[in-house]
């Protein structure tokens, strides 16, 4: 029975992965679509999240299945609430992705505004934290966790000068307005993307260490 | 031992109503800071949301504690999972109250952009969604939550509407563009608690029949 449980437990595991590749493919393939002003590309991200909304479901069933029939406790109980709770947040990235997919097609409807200052590295920086909050996941990693929460300060500040620049640019010249406007919701979203990743480490630490980092809790109960 | 597990069912069932009390309240504070040009009021609703970010932690913990505890299966297990994912929607609801309230401060720096169109509308309409999926939860009312469903379009829509009259604006008049950027912004918060009303009412009808209504696969299986 326990091995039974074990391998299904596994599988779970497989299946948060595969929800998690897929969705770092869409954050991937729309930043290149970008960069590269590739429309079909754009479109196939903006109608390609079917795949990641059916495994959110698939995943949830299989949760409240493993519940229902192991009912168990301790870590694995916290294991498969972790679980439910990370995907969520992979599908909202999923969702993102799309958003980011429909600015996308709307930009490459105009010239290119500059070099899309510092949104491609913001995309990187939210697409490592994506990548290394799964990983931590996998290998009950809390120090690599931690490290992921640290970073989301990076993409926020990067997302405030982004946002800064483009409000100069939309000022000095009204022509840039529309794409501006597309690249400073663009740049929302990853910020969003790397918020979600942060609540998947936050998760993880929770899973390792059974203690709850969220809203800075930590630091908090330090303090008083 | 069932009696004893029932009233902790109905503690957790006012967790959940008083979590979204306190989200219902910091979306109707920060419209109105924001209608009536209030900066300590916006002040308040940017500072105030440790108690529901306390509140989550809370839930969170009872659900994970009455699972193990109970081991419950059925529409038992079927509440608690759905209250962890309410949870974590009406938590987001509140960072994007917060996230509006930043807004609203930068926008009261300037003067009033118009009548600020109908991103107040849109604030009646996303809170009342709100209103009423929590209503929905607590009467287990799946025919009140398919209406909310059905009403994020016109939320989408009205965003839609706001988005394109405030590029408009910019583009006569570039002096608005900071306002303009604020609002856009404001109008997507908005348009994201709607999301998140919605997801709240898929889960109740879940909750009360079982059965997923998420991602319109109901459709989808129909038509195939």
């Amino acid at each position: 029975m326990q091995r039974h449980f074990d391998a299904e437990l596994q599988l779970l595991n497989q299946d948060i992965l595969q929800m998690g590749s897929l969705v770092e493919a869409a954050i991937g393939q729309v930043m290149k679509a970008l960069v590269d002003r590739n429309a079909p590309l754009a479109e196939a991200v903006k109608n390609g999240d079917d795949p990641i909304n059916w495994l959110e479901i698939a995943i949830d069933e299989r949760c409240l299945e493993l519940l229902a029939r192991h009912q168990p406790a301790g870590s694995d109980l916290r294991f498969i609430a972790m679980a439910l709770k990370i995907n969520n947040d992979l599908e909202r990235m999923g969702d993102l992705a799309v958003n980011i997919a429909e600015r996308t097609l709307d930009l490459l409807k105009e010239p290119l505004l500059k070099p899309l200052i510092d949104i491609p590295r913001m995309s990187l920086l939210a697409q490592q934290m994506v990548n290394d909050s799964l990983d931590a996941f996998v290998r009950r990693d809390a120090a690599l966790a931690r490290n992921v929460c640290q970073r989301d300060d990076d993409v926020d500040n990067l997302n405030d000068q982004v946002f800064r620049e483009l409000l100069t640019y939309m000022i000095s010249d009204p022509k840039t307005i529309t794409r501006a406007v597309d690249l400073i919701l663009v740049g929302r979203h990853l910020e969003r993307i790397a918020d979600h990743a942060t609540n998947v480490a936050e998760d993880v630490i929770y899973l390792v260490q059974g203690k709850t980092v969220k809203h800075h809790l930590e630091e908090r109960q330090l303090a008083t």
